[in-house]
This record gives structure tokens, sequence and C-alpha cells, in this order.
């Protein structure tokens, strides 16, 4: 039945599950590739679909601003648009209005903010990006919520949770598509003790899964590790959890091993498309001159397109001449890297292996500090926005 | 036998033939996508099998300068660097070594010339580029040539004539690889006299195959298409004929009529990238506002991968929004209508309805003056220099 969530097997927090929607089942833990705007940059659905994706996140605030809702309802809905029959998820363009800054104007009722396309006036509300999503024909669809940034004062951070509840159970009473299932997010910022007054309240209204939100905005990793622990102690056993805007593969093996399901995040196709190619040892730059005589494939275990038919030295020389054919191998990679991960998580879950597995990855995978340069080095308001 | 060239068919000048090279056959008339720098751009050779490519053309001057012929070589050779398995033809380098302007310094040893890339002073000779063409493992090496650019006065002309015909002569006699094909090239300029002297020369060297060089330099279509009358007239029955550098569809059409073999031309790619896609009207600009929400494919007889799963509204948006993704997608629809057009051409020849099909072919496509237009807007010299 649509929305019943399954947990096929558990280790220690960590779960094994298959959710079901209107367009197919999603085996937990999952890593949804970001079709911000439609398209998951380089690629398309052809591609996901051949790496074994089987969600993809789209989002409503770029959905809506272009090419417009009423446009892909009467085109079909987004499946169709964008030629993906499986399970799409949109966010609901909370998080981006936020990030337009001053053009952004927040009240009870619900934000109002100008395109950052046109300049346009436009006005969002919890039961206006249902409408949207339900227009747009998603499997999963987002609450409009307000996102704390991480330095925000006890009482901003407060404010913006209670009116993430208010919108919450407003969403709640609105929300009667019977093909779509949604999805609160919990807020509460940096504050341990607000993150787990926020929980309490969203179990109270019974959403179909229950999303983390406000996470991996110039937080410490601490305060995140932190937060998504107690999550994965308050969040709903039977719910799927998800943790968005996150997926670097250090913080998805610990996510996962603390009882995370759901995944999204830009960070494997835009570091693909910087030459920064993933491994299990870690991140190679591939426009490094010792990769440029290099026979062998990125990664040995590596079973995507490109590992299987191109040499780092063939890659290292479409970087170098600025090749567009580039980015879509690297990200090929890059997302098949991430996605056999989870399918790996998921079978060392089921075998009770987590624990050793996790060892194992930390032993031999050294995150690069880039990736954290790279996130800081860019406003956060900015990120907010393009998203993708 | 490798070099063999059967002509199956005839239609009045125009056939339809196969030629045999060491890494497969190719149909005739046949059309090359261009890898100038070992990937045909914002595609991989997956999609050029796919939509039914025989034979792609690379360029020795861009391998040479980067990565190198040497690490080329010491890889496999071209076609394992590249992923590509069928027949390669490699451009000498001289096109592009000329465009450099006072870089260059042409004398009948060769030509010294600067990389575009770091500077570096670089020389090449008719021996030396099939010394290189050898290295890379290529099926088909093209002569060095000196090429003519239009509006030069009869002596430039005569004196690069008489160079390219000296330079043809070293390179017969140094070609020595019995797995590659090596093909001349006539120049000339805009003299069909001389033309017709350069094409008498080089039937003596008795090359495999035969190009028309410096065509599409800048000459009014005139001068072109009565060039290649004459070429189909004066060149060998028994040898393909090499139309460089030309790939407009009508161009295609008149020139297969006229008795052409082989073409290749970054035109439908280049277009492709601007949003410019090839219909059997003419081509049509994407972006326009009026296909913002079109439900068909671009083109109803197009079989390519992208008519098949996509609509012009998506294609549309992509191309607002950016995505990369568009200039895959738009490069397949334009090289396999390109394709498609050289498979339909030779069906024609076969059933003696050649002209029947260029009647038809006239009648409907309307070449739009862009092509012109983009041709004479970019310096010739620059555009050699790129070539892609």
């Amino acid at each position: 039945m649509i929305g019943n969530f399954f947990v096929e097997a558990e280790d220690g927090n960590a779960r094994a599950g298959v959710l079901n929607t209107a367009h197919g089942s999603i085996n937990t833990p999952a890593f949804m590739p970001v079709a911000t705007q439609g398209s998951v940059k380089a690629l398309d659905f052809t591609d996901l679909r051949s790496m074994g994706a089987h969600v993809v996140l789209s989002n409503t605030y770029h959905l809506m601003l272009r090419p417009g809702i009423d446009l892909i309802r009467d085109l079909g809905g987004l499946h169709k648009f964008i030629d993906w029959d499986g399970p799409i998820l949109t966010d609901s363009g909370g998080f981006q209005t936020f990030s337009l800054g001053k053009l952004t104007k927040v009240t009870d009722a619900g934000v109002q903010f100008r395109s950052h396309i046109d300049g346009s006036l436009r006005f969002l509300s919890p039961e206006i990006v249902l409408e949207y999503q339900s227009s747009l024909g998603v499997d999963i669809a987002m609450v409009l919520d307000q996102c704390s940034e991480y330095g925000l004062g006890h009482a901003e951070i407060m404010e913006a949770m209670r009116r993430t509840h208010d919108w919450a159970l407003r969403s709640r009473e609105t929300h009667n598509n019977p093909d779509q299932l949604i999805f609160g997010i919990v807020q509460g910022g940096w504050d341990i003790a607000l993150r787990k007054q926020s929980a309490e309240f969203l179990k109270s209204l019974d959403f179909d899964g229950y999303a983390i939100g406000g996470m991996s905005v110039g937080e410490p990793k601490s305060v995140m590790y932190e937060t998504v622990s107690l999550m994965g102690q308050e969040l709903p056993y039977s719910k799927p959890r998800y943790l968005m805007g996150v997926g670097s593969p250090e913080d998805l093996v610990e996510s996962v091993y603390m009882g995370v399901d759901l995944f999204d995040c830009v960070l494997p196709t835009r570091v693909a498309r910087n030459g920064s190619l993933m491994t299990l040892k870690g991140r190679i730059n591939i426009l490094n001159k010792q990769y440029s005589k290099s026979t062998g494939p990125i990664e040995e275990s590596c079973d995507c397109y490109t590992c299987e038919r191109f040499s780092v030295a063939y890659l290292h020389h479409l970087f170098k001449a600025r090749e567009l054919s580039a980015y879509r191998l690297a990200s090929i990679h890059n997302l098949r890297f991430i996605l056999k991960l989870m399918e790996d998580m998921r079978l060392a879950i089921k075998s009770n292996t987590l624990g050793l597995y996790r060892e194992e990855f930390a032993r031999n995978y050294h995150p690069t500090d880039e990736s954290i340069r790279l996130v800081q080095k860019q406003k956060w308001s900015k990120r907010r926005q393009e998203s993708s």
C-alpha cells in the first residue's frame, strides 16, 4: 500500500526498509539524486536508471519559476515531462525562498518573495506548495517550513520553529491527495532541546515520513551528528527518516548508522563537475598531473558506466580540454559511487555487519577538507538559492 | 581488403559505396562526426554507436598538443583511449597550424608554429604528421597540405598548391603503414583551372582516397559548388572523395548529388549547442517562446534518442535553464539527423531516385541564412584553429 514503510532488517539504530509510493518502491537507506530544475545536471534519466537510482528529488520553487507548474501539469505532470517513471520527491521551496534574503518577507500566512529569474513578486503558503506538488503529480510532497541558519539566537529559532509547526498543522489538514505521501520537517536549529520538541510535535501529526531540516547550513559537524543521533531516537520507528541536503560519503555512513533512511545532496554531482571524483580512499582531483597517464578506472571496485569504459588518463584529458562530456562521465561515477555505498550499507544492515562496514569505511576513506571548504567558501544563502 | 572501395550503386554522378578499413567498413556516402580532441563535444562514443555513426574524425594537431601523441600511443592508441573501435580518420593538422597566422612559418620543409595552449615552438612536416598518425593507430591518415584562404591572389594560391603537391609526393613516398589508408588533398583555391591541375597531379600519386581541401573558407557557395562539381568529374571513380569541413544539410545533399562520398563538419554539433535543431523543414531555434508548450518531438520522422524520449517543451526548458544535458540531447539529435540524411541518400542512390530525393528535400528544407552568417561572423582563422 502507498505510504507503507516496512523495516525489513535492523542493525543497531540502522534500518533496511522499503517505502512504497505510487510510482514504485524505494529500498532504503536511499540516496536521491537532485534534479532541481527537472534535470540532474549533465545527465538524463536513462543515466539515472542505469546507475540504479530508485527515486529523484526535484524542487517546487525552481519549477514554479521556470517552466511553471501549470505548464508541467498541462503537459501531463512532472514524470512525463522529465522522462522518469520512478518515485519523485519535491522539496517545498521554502529553503530556496529564504535564501533571497531581503527580497523575502515571511509572515504566518506564508512567504512573499521576488523571483530570482525575472524579479516578479510571488507568494508561497503551506496550502499553495501542496497544491503545486499535487499539480506536479509527485510521489512525496514536503511541507513548507522555515529554516534557521546556524548562528541565529534562541528567540529567532523558536519563532521559526513555531511557524514551521503552525504550517505543518495546516499542511496536514490540507493534504488530501491519496496518491501522494506527505513528509513533515523537523526544525529547531542547533538547539537540541528545541529539536526534540519539534520532533515530538510533528510526530503528533502523523506524517508519512519525517525530514530533518536545517542541517548542513554552516553548523559544525558535531552539531549535525548530535542532532541526527537524537532524531534516530526520537522520530517514529515505523516511518522513514530523511536527512535533507546531506550527501558526503562520510556523513552518509554516519547518518545511516544513526538510523536515517533517506538523503539528497548536490555534492556528488557538483564536485564531479569540478573534477573531484570519489574513491573508497577519498576523493581525487582528476586534474592533477599524476593522473595524466593512469590506465586504470577511477575506482577498481566501481561498476559504473564511466569506470567500465574509460581510463583515468582519458578523463584527465577531457577535464583538461574542458570537454563537456567530462561533466557527464564524472557525475555518473560520483552518483553511482554514492548509490553503491547505500546498496552496500543496506546489505550490511541485512547481515548485521554495519558496524564493521562503518569501521572499515572510516579506516580507508579520508574525507577531504575540500568539501568543507567548498561549502564554507560559498555564501550559505547563495547555496540555498542555487541548490544544485 | 583494406583500402578497397567498392561502388555498389550509382545514380547520375552520385555513388553508394563501401570503404574497407582496418577497423571495419564505412558505407558511403558517410558523414564523420568530429572528435577534435578525442571527444565529440558533449557526447561519448556509446552515443555515436547508438546513432549509427560508422566513422569519426579526430585531429592530429589538437592531440599532439594535448594530451600528446606519445601518451596516446603508450596507452594503446587512439581507439582504446577514446573507446571507439570503428574507423577513425585524422586530419593532418595543417589546416589548424595555418590558423595561427603570424605565429606560423611555412617553408618547403614544413610548418613551424607556436602551440595555442602553452606557446611552445612546434614543427610539423609531411613525414612527421604521418608518423604521428601511425602512432595514433588511425585508419585513414591525411597528408599535410597548405590551404588557401578565399581572396588570395593567383600567385599565392599557386605557391600553396605547389607546396601541397611537393608534400603530397613526399607523403606518398614516406607512407608505409599497411593498416592505414592515406588520402591526398586537392588544393587550388577558388581557381577552377588550378583545382583541375591539382586533382590531376594527385591522381598520379595513386592515393587511397582524395579530399577536396580549402572549401568553406569564406568563398561564395557558387564557387564551392563549381569546385565540387568539377571534382565529381575529375577525381578517380574508383576512390572515395572527401569534401572537408562541409556539413550543412543542403550542402550535403548537393555534394552527394555531385559525387562526393565522405564529409566531416562541426556545424551540426556547434549549432546544436546554441539550440538550433534540425528538421526536414529547416532549423528551428529551440529557445523561441513558441516551443515552450510543444508536446511533440523535434522532428516527427526522427528516430534519435532525444526525439524518442523528450518533448520540444522539455528541451526548450533545458536550454532556458542552461542545463548541461541540453547540449548532449541537442547534439544527439542534430548528428542523427545528418546521419539519417546520409542513410536516406544512400538508399535513394541504390533505388536510382536521388534526383527526386534532392528535389523533395529542396522543396521542404529552408536553409537558414543563420548558417552562412554564423560562418561569416567568425574570423576564418579563428574557425580553423578551434575547428570544433
